[in-house]
């Protein structure tokens, strides 16, 4: 098992990377010093491949476990869930000595995320993240929350987890679209921070694609390094950390307009990552061959790669108005220079949109 | 305008005290570099009375506020209300660099913070308190929440607000009974922490009875004092912050068994005060004395002393346990050693109801 640091000061903490390694989290959740009183919070899909064994896990290093299940799906990311979370937190007793272990994907980890940060004013979370998306992504940094019929986590909380836990080993269960979508934020990294990752993904995709043990803990390894980095870097996301926000400006957009019914976010975040290096070759930041490049790994992939014809325009630049990150109508976009390179440029939604 | 600063670093933040302030509000609120578009939340009650001219003071200073109302009344302190406040602050446009302004007492305060600090993940907030409780307590700290079914203030998040600012002058039209509610938090921290402010309360009680501007000026900056130096030292209450929950175990039960319908906040501290001092005493934590002077101010404040008789022992004890604070049955419960001078001491919810 490998351990990345994400440097915090005193909300610093682990991040266990392995194949394996779920067994060993109840003995991880015990060294903190956590009550006996902790609850899972976990979706149906889930439940039924993992359960058993994380509530074993933590039985055998002597704590009181209760499962707390939601629906599996981004619509379920929501307030009246969230409400019913906190009722079975309630139900079960968990105390501020306690624990919140978010069991499952960037909902369940967003959602369980947001209710240990508020209830009781916040207790303990640990990540468990079990789709590689949310292994490389969505646990790490501490943002939490949920969704609003207007716009993506327009509700949450900056809240760093006690420590994350990724076992690759559960990414074998993982849908194969699934599995592609998490690629896009593997990819993501490259892009921005790391050529020799986007390199490797270019010369190994076919091993990704079957999950070769040593090399996925290799890539989640290193893109939770990277994660850490920039979130150690900036918190809060008062600059820097925008940086991982590259293609989620318009990913974000299309999720809203197609009501997230229609794109994994991965697979809004590669046509984001095409349509962002596109706007960038445009203003002239970065060259065709980046593009090319770019666009051809997500596409060998099996991602998409274009927005639809018909939410071109006006729908998404009203789209990203309502991002909340936009200010004024216009938003802090992720350009990129070239591989591993990026740079911020403020731009209207209209010159985004039009640029496409 | 007095000042009172509440050191926590880069969380730092002006508590501005003075008698007709509330005009300077917008110039304050600029000074931070806040965005234009902020937003409001008040009752209807205090609208009445000066959401006009809180709404004139930002204006003054080319602010663009939006109002948002909620009830009157700790029983809408919910989830249902905060939805509600999120939904008028997406429509109100209200953006990162934005601002959520307070206006009222402990209900607006508790539910508009929390609602800033989860709103888009943290917008900046504004504690603008008109009751006296919320001038000496809830506006001051950070402590923002909203009430479960199961119990009070369940649900929240630790989020210090940009500035606080307290007109005293707004406490001429609050309800008799409400001043003599927030009078009992007054002499909480006479006390808990300063046998000076206590004597002095015991003094000028009918100066204070009577709103004379100097002494509230000189009162409530004395609180915030106290208070801002609690809280500088341990602002997630970690430990020494618990101080201030002084005789507030047995008012959160009571507040509880009574839905809330039947106490004030204050009224409710009070009884739980002197519960608080009765337990020290047959503990042997301190004399007859300082428990007839505590129980003697409260009563000639007007407020009641007694937990009433159908509510004493296991119904007690019961709503004592489901305390966020309590762990394992028991709780870290603030005993009397002296006027000014307290010690903490765990004891069952049991032994605390069986002492009253």
């Amino acid at each position: 098992m490998e351990v990345v640091n994400v440097e915090l000061g005193a909300r610093r903490y682990p991040i266990y990377v392995g194949a394996g390694c779920l067994r060993e989290l109840g003995t991880r959740l015990a060294e903190t010093g956590c009550g006996a009183g902790v609850a899972v919070v976990t979706n149906s899909t889930v439940a039924d491949l993992y359960l058993e064994r994380t509530l074993a896990s933590l039985r055998d290093a002597a704590l009181v476990p209760t499962a707390i299940h939601i629906p599996d799906g981004e619509e379920h990311k929501n307030l009246a869930w969230l409400a019913l979370v906190y009722d079975k937190l309630i139900d079960a007793g968990v105390e501020r000595g306690g624990a919140v272990v978010a069991l499952g994907g960037g909902v369940v980890g967003d959602l369980a995320g947001f209710a240990a940060a508020t209830y009781l004013r916040g207790v303990p979370c640990v990540q468990v993240p079990t789709t590689l998306l949310a292994q490389v992504d969505a646990a790490i940094g501490g943002k939490t929350g949920i969704n609003h019929v207007a716009g993506k986590n327009l509700i949450g909380a900056f809240a760093q987890p006690r420590f994350v836990l990724a076992d690759v080993e559960t990414l074998r269960t993982l849908p194969r679209r699934e599995l592609t979508a998490g690629l896009a934020e593997v990819i993501k990294y490259g892009v921005i921070l790391d050529p020799a990752l986007f390199e490797l993904i270019e010369e190994q995709l076919p091993a990704v694609q079957r999950l070769d043990r040593d090399l996925m803990v290799r890539i989640v390894r290193t893109c939770c390094t990277l994660k850490a980095l920039v979130v150690g870097e900036d918190e809060t996301e008062s600059g820097y950390r925008a940086i991982l926000n590259f293609g989620h400006t318009v990913a974000h957009a299309l999720e809203s307009l197609t009501e997230y019914k229609e794109y994994l976010h991965g697979e809004a975040v590669a046509i984001g990552m095409v349509a962002a290096v596109r706007v960038s070759r445009r203003l002239g930041f970065c060259d065709d061959g980046d593009y090319q490049r770019v666009r051809t790994l997500l596409e060998r992939c099996g991602l998409p790669t274009e927005v639809p014809a018909d939410l071109r325009g006006e729908p998404l630049a009203l789209a990203m108005r309502t991002d909340k990150k936009a200010h004024g109508g216009s938003i802090k976009f992720v350009c990129l220079e070239a591989i591993g390179k990026t740079r911020f440029e403020r731009l209207t939604c209209d010159e985004i949109a039009k640029n496409l």
